[in-house]
Formats: C-alpha cells, sequence, structure tokens
C-alpha cells in the first residue's frame, strides 16, 4: 500500500515555498542571504515554522543548521538525514539549496499525513553554510553536524573584519557547543540530499530527475609558459618562441584529453594571463588555470599526468618553458551504491527513467560523507543555469521529485550488516 | 680609384659619436629623447657642429629637421638625401635613428677629405619625430620634408596637453613656415637610410650589413569570439561552446598562416582578453588582436581572407560567433630596385654578402617614398633587440655600414629617363 501522491499538488507547494523563502534577502532587487545575518535569522525561522506545521520537533544547532525531527520509532531509533543548505551566493538564484531543504519538508509532510510509520527515524536539516560567500569557510555546517568542524574556521572573518566566532555569538550561539553539534555516527544511517543539477544534462536528455553516482574529486592547476618577446615585425615566424601559442595548443589538448575519458570528466582553462600584452609585441609569458574535474580519482589522476606530458612535448617542440603547479585539490566523494539504486526505483516507481551522473558542482555530501553514506537526487534545471536569478526548476518536477523522496523514505529499508562495505563505489 | 676607406676607424668614430648623442637625455638614468624638447634642441645642436665639421652647410627646417648640404655641383644640382631620427623612444637604445644620421655624416666627412667630387649634391637629415612617442604624429618631420605634412597634426596634444602647434614655437619655428619645408620633388633623386636591423636575421644569417627589399605593409585586426559561459564543473565537454578554445584555434591558424607564406609574412597574436576570466566559468567571450605585415601587400590581403575563412570555420564547428575588424592599415613601401641593387654592390665591394629582406618596422623612409624613391641598409643588431637599453650594433658593422654608403655614393650614377618607373617593385 503506497502513500498517495498529488504531485502537482506538491509541485506547487514547492514553489510557493521557494518564492517565500527566496524573498528573504538582503536586498529588494536581488536574492543574497549569507551565513549568521539577519536574512539567515529570517530564513531560519521561516524553515522551523514550515517543519512544525509539517509536525517535526525543531531544534537549531550551534552554528544555526535548523534540524526538524521525525522519530516514529523513539529518539534512540537509527536516523535518516535529509538536508541541503539554506545560504546562498551573491545575486543568486532561489533553488539552489533552499529547494533540497523544502522537498525534504513536504517529502515528510506527506508521509506524516498518510499515516504511515517507519522503524527509523528522520532529521530534515537545513545547513546556513555551504556556499561560503561570507567566510571562506565552505561547508562549515555540514561538517559540524559529521564531526569534522576545523576549529581554524573561527578565526576566519569577513570582508568586514568580523570574525567567524564573533558572528556564531552575535546569532545567539556558543562556539563551545560546536563539538556537540556532531551527530552519533553509530546512530546515522545515511545522508540524502535533493539539489537543482546546475548543469544542462536533465535538460539534454528529455528527464526530470537525476541520480548523483558520485561528487566529482577536482584539480586545480596554474600552468605558466615562458618563451621569448620580441618586435612582432621583426622576428621571423621561424625564429619566435611564442608563449601564447604553447599556451593555445595546451589549452587545446586540455580539451582532448577531458573528451578522452569515460569518467564524464570535464576540464576548463577559465583563465588566461598574456606578458607584456601589447599587440606589437610577441608574448613573453603566460599563466592561465585549469580546472579538471572527474568522478573518478583514478580517471583525473591519469588526465593530469597525460597533461603534463602533453604541455612538456608542446613546450619542448616550441622551444618553450612549462611549470605546472596544483593548488587546490578535492579527492571524489562517491555516493553509496545502495542508495543510488533505491533512488532509482523510487524515481522508477513514479513511471520516469533516471539519469545517472557525477556531480560537478560541490554540496555538503561531501562533508555529510565522512559521517555516513551519501545519496543525491537531482532536478532538473532550465538551460542549465545556477548561480544567477534566471535559475528555475518546474513545479512538475519539484513535485516529482518530492514524490520520489516520499518513495524512497516508505520503502527504505534498514541495511544489513555487509551492506555497508559492499555497496561503497571505488 | 676609390676612396681609401679605414673600416675600424669610422667604426670608432660612429661609436664614439653615438655614446656622445645618447648621453642627451630627459634623465641621465636612461636615454629618453623626445620631439621638440631641450633635449631635441641639444642633439640639433650637436648633430650640426658634427655637420659643420665634415664641411657640410647647416640649416634647419620649420619642424626642426637639421639639414647639412654638400653642393659640389651647385645648390640647383639634383639632391641625393641620407637621414634617419633623432627622437627616441621612452627608455630607448642609442642606435636606433641616430646611428643613421652619424653614418651620412661620416659618409659625407670620408668623400670630401679625398676630394672626391659628384655630379650632384648630398642633404644628410635628422629628424625630429619618427617615434611618435610626445605626440600621436609619427613621421611628422619626414612628412614636412616630403610635403605630405598634415595641418591636422598641429592640434595634437602630448601628455601635458601642450599642442604639436606650441611646442613649434616653443622651439622658435613657425608653424607658417612648414610647407616651405617640402623638397621639391624635380631636384631630388631618391632617400638612403641606414639603420639597425631590429631584429635577429642578419646576426642569425652571420651578415653585417642587409638591404631592405620594402617596408612591410601592416594590418592589425580586432578579433571577438562569442561562446556561452557555463559552470565548469557541470557542463559536459559536448555541450561547450567555449570562446577561449575557439580563439586557441583562430591564434595558431594565424601562425599557420604566417608560416605558410613565402613573403617574409609575420602574424603575432599579442593581447588576449577572456571574459569572465574565472578559473571556475566557461570563457563566453575571447578579444584577441592580430598584427600581420608582409613585404607584400597582395600576400598580405590573401592571408587576411585566409584567416577570416578559418576563422568563421573554427566558429562555425564550435558554434561561436566571431568578428573580424580591422582597425589599422598601412600599404607596403617597396625601395626602388635600382637603389637595392647599388646598396648591394656596394656592400659587395667590401667583401660582403648582403641579406635581402623586408622591414617589419616603420621608419621614414614611408613618408619619403611619397617625395622620391627609396632604399634603405639594414645594420645587424645584437640579439636582434631594439626599443631597449640594450640595444647595440658593433663599431666593426658601423664601420662597414659607413664604409657601404661611401661606395655607394662614389659610384652613383643618376639615373636615366625610363628608370624611375621600370625599377619599382610592385
Amino acid at each position: 500500500m503506497s502513500v498517495p501522491l498529488d504531485i502537482a499538488a506538491l509541485g506547487a507547494r514547492a514553489a510557493a515555498m521557494i518564492e517565500e523563502l527566496g524573498a528573504i534577502s538582503e536586498s529588494p532587487d536581488h536574492l543574497t542571504r549569507f551565513f549568521l545575518t539577519p536574512q539567515h535569522r529570517r530564513a531560519a525561522d521561516l524553515v522551523g515554522r514550515w517543519m512544525r506545521e509539517a509536525g517535526l520537533d525543531v531544534s537549531e544547532d550551534a552554528v544555526g543548521t535548523v534540524r526538524g525531527h521525525w522519530h516514529p520509532a523513539g529518539a534512540d531509533a537509527p536516523r535518516l538525514l535529509i538536508g541541503s543548505h539554506i545560504d546562498t551566493v551573491g545575486n543568486a538564484g532561489k533553488y539552489d539549496g533552499a529547494m533540497g531543504v523544502i522537498l525534504g519538508i513536504l517529502a515528510l509532510d506527506t508521509i506524516r499525513a498518510a499515516g504511515v510509520t517507519r522503524p527509523f527515524g528522520i532529521d530534515v536539516l537545513a545547513f546556513g553554510d555551504e556556499e561560503g560567500t561570507r567566510f571562506p569557510s565552505t561547508l562549515s555546517a555540514s561538517a559540524a553536524a559529521a564531526g569534522i568542524f576545523s576549529p581554524a574556521t573561527l578565526a576566519m572573518r569577513d570582508a568586514d573584519g568580523i570574525s567567524y566566532h564573533d558572528a556564531l555569538i552575535a546569532y545567539g550561539k556558543n562556539p563551545d557547543d560546536i563539538p556537540a553539534a556532531a551527530y552519533d555516527p553509530s546512530k546515522v544511517i545515511a545522508y540524502i540530499e535533493a539539489h537543482i543539477e546546475q548543469g544542462p544534462v536533465l535538460e539534454a536528455e528529455g528527464e526530470p530527475l537525476g541520480v548523483v553516482t558520485a561528487i566529482a574529486g577536482a584539480t586545480r592547476l596554474s600552468v605558466t609558459v615562458t618563451g621569448e618577446a620580441g618586435h612582432a615585425g621583426t622576428v621571423p615566424m621561424r625564429m619566435r618562441h611564442d608563449a601564447l601559442l604553447g599556451a593555445a595548443e595546451m589549452a587545446l589538448a586540455v580539451e582532448r584529453i577531458a573528451k578522452a575519458d569515460r569518467h564524464g570528466m570535464v576540464a576548463t582553462v577559465g583563465r588566461m594571463h598574456i606578458d607584456p600584452g601589447s599587440i606589437n609585441v610577441i608574448p613573453s609569458r603566460v599563466v592561465f588555470t585549469v580546472d579538471l574535474r572527474s568522478g573518478s580519482d583514478m580517471s583525473r589522476r591519469e588526465a593530469l599526468e597525460r597533461f603534463e606530458r602533453e604541455a612538456h612535448r608542446i613546450a619542448d617542440l616550441r622551444h618553450l618553458g612549462v611549470v605546472i603547479s596544483a593548488f587546490h585539490e578535492v579527492g571524489t566523494v562517491p555516493c553509496f551504491r545502495d542508495l543510488q539504486l533505491r533512488l532509482r526505483n523510487a524515481i522508477a516507481d513514479l513511471g520516469h527513467s533516471s539519469v545517472s551522473m557525477a556531480s560537478g558542482a560541490g554540496h555538503d555530501g561531501q562533508a555529510m560523507s565522512k559521517l555516513c553514506p551519501i545519496g543525491m537526487l537531482f532536478v532538473r534545471c532550465r538551460g542549465g543555469i545556477s548561480h544567477n536569478p534566471a535559475e528555475y526548476a518546474s513545479p512538475e518536477d519539484m513535485g516529482l521529485a518530492a514524490a520520489a523522496l516520499v518513495r524512497f523514505i516508505e520503502r527504505f529499508k534498514l541495511p544489513q550488516i555487509g551492506d555497508a562495505t559492499g555497496g561503497v563505489q571505488t
């Protein structure tokens, strides 16, 4: 006997809640809602009210994460966690983060309204610091829940010189309570997050929902190519050591390597600076960045090695110098295979195919993976646009996503011994 | 019976004069000598003194060009003009321009000392505005001598807001006299200029002297490539429209086209600006410059057409937009074939081979070509370096260049009817 689902009604409720939460901003002209600000306070209060209306017990942890608790099997039963974040980038869209919190509340409201109980509890979590737009401290709220909050974070300062520590106190929190915000790993079953895709794949595939296989690992390189400056009119082509032409070949090699990969690798040369940058002088030095991401750490490492070989080959042929340095490195976080399967089954129950895909963007699940297995559900967004006021997911797609969470929860079985290791993607 | 030549002594004199003139600067730390400044006045006075010591009659025209006259056949006889410039760029080398004036004076001094006469006169010209570093008015001094001075030049202002007109008056000149500075074309045989190569070809060929075939024409393009911005982590490679990768292919096409040319074409992408220029955003717009020069206008036009086709082909394949606009265009100025031959013969007389080459840099000869046939002699410079304090030509090479001018003058015959058209390079 399944929970009855009115997907259109769920979608309409999600869309209305997105608008209400999206109106809470530091400015009426655009959506900007940073961590531990008055806007964060108002958003947390609204989310808390929604949770109470859905029949959840509401608490707030030491870094401001709002937690809505449903404990049909008692407070000591193991828990599923469903969450996302309510902070935003500057001039943001309304869906990034907010939608995942809203869908979690709607799913629990639907389940409770149907009188269903489960042999485990569920906490809906609304994190306040995923984007890292106020402090240089991405994922600090989920890190606190996962028990990996770094005390050094407290000393970080925002653009006005206010420390994380002082901002917490001004928000009414006590930094000494942060360790107590950590979940007991033995009590947590898994962390599930619904999020807009922030990319164009689902739209191109014509499917509303996707199941994330992994949050891609990323490496960022700085590549410096050195050649020899010279007069654009007097140095013959055969005598040149043009750093820009070498960099151009290397950028094209980056593309070639990513395209040849079979793990959905993406690689981008986003910045390029040319010295001296004069119309009539042969470029002597070019510095460019490479951002390389893959759902497989092995394929990422192989691609980096291949790029290094290619860059040196290109530099040698042109008698250029090249120095490559990695300045950022994050490992891949695989989503738990068993959770992927259950999310796909829930989507199939609704009559849809699901697209399996890596997430190129980062998410709270990266921190939560230190606590428990994670799973992620992606929702199609128009034009793949995110971090932009034009960000949009349709009510229909959001209704389907809420429904998929309902089916996932009602079909969820507590894992058997052995599942936890056997199911991990390596 | 040839004029006796002591090449080592000529070289030593040239080197000493280079040092003396090179010490006249707005600062003792580096060489900067702009048009119509007190430094220009001191340099003009020194050059005038040298001309008088060489037995020349000295005058100065309405834009400050110092003219040293040798008229063994009377003031009405046709004249050869030998010149270069005594202004400099900022933080300049000592050879660019100055050397050509000094070598002209040394050649005439040598010829007069030997008691030789010729059936024509010679004027040595020291122009004051070739570099265009004070006013945006390159070649205005040679333009006045050639009779193509543009009255609009008088309204141009320097960085301090002083007009060309007012600077001329402060220098003791009368702008109304400028038209009278123009030579009568019927009285001028040719204009000859010796200049450092400002490139690495002679050094690479192991030859001290080169003969210029043409002052290369140049086109400068601005190329705008437009694609689509996107998240570096979430847009799959196959769905990207990356403006930077398109621009990289176009820059490599520029190189390929120039290398395939047989007229010594050089082409340079010197500037490239990337939007938005973030590490984690796919570039949506790239603007770059192309500087393309060739000793043949036809090959330059063909290369531009080929680049346009290639750029559109690349843009089409990547679904990018591309807009190409030319913002600077100067036609090729061919050196007179007969003068090239005579300069080569003079060099051969000294036991050297000459290298024939186009000049990629601009020279006063471009203005003088509107008055009469032009010829240019290049002198090897170390490392091809110019517009830089490290600029250097050896005393030996300068001595050879002065000697070549002597041989050129003593062997020079007045052109026969028909030579003027038959000898023009087209």
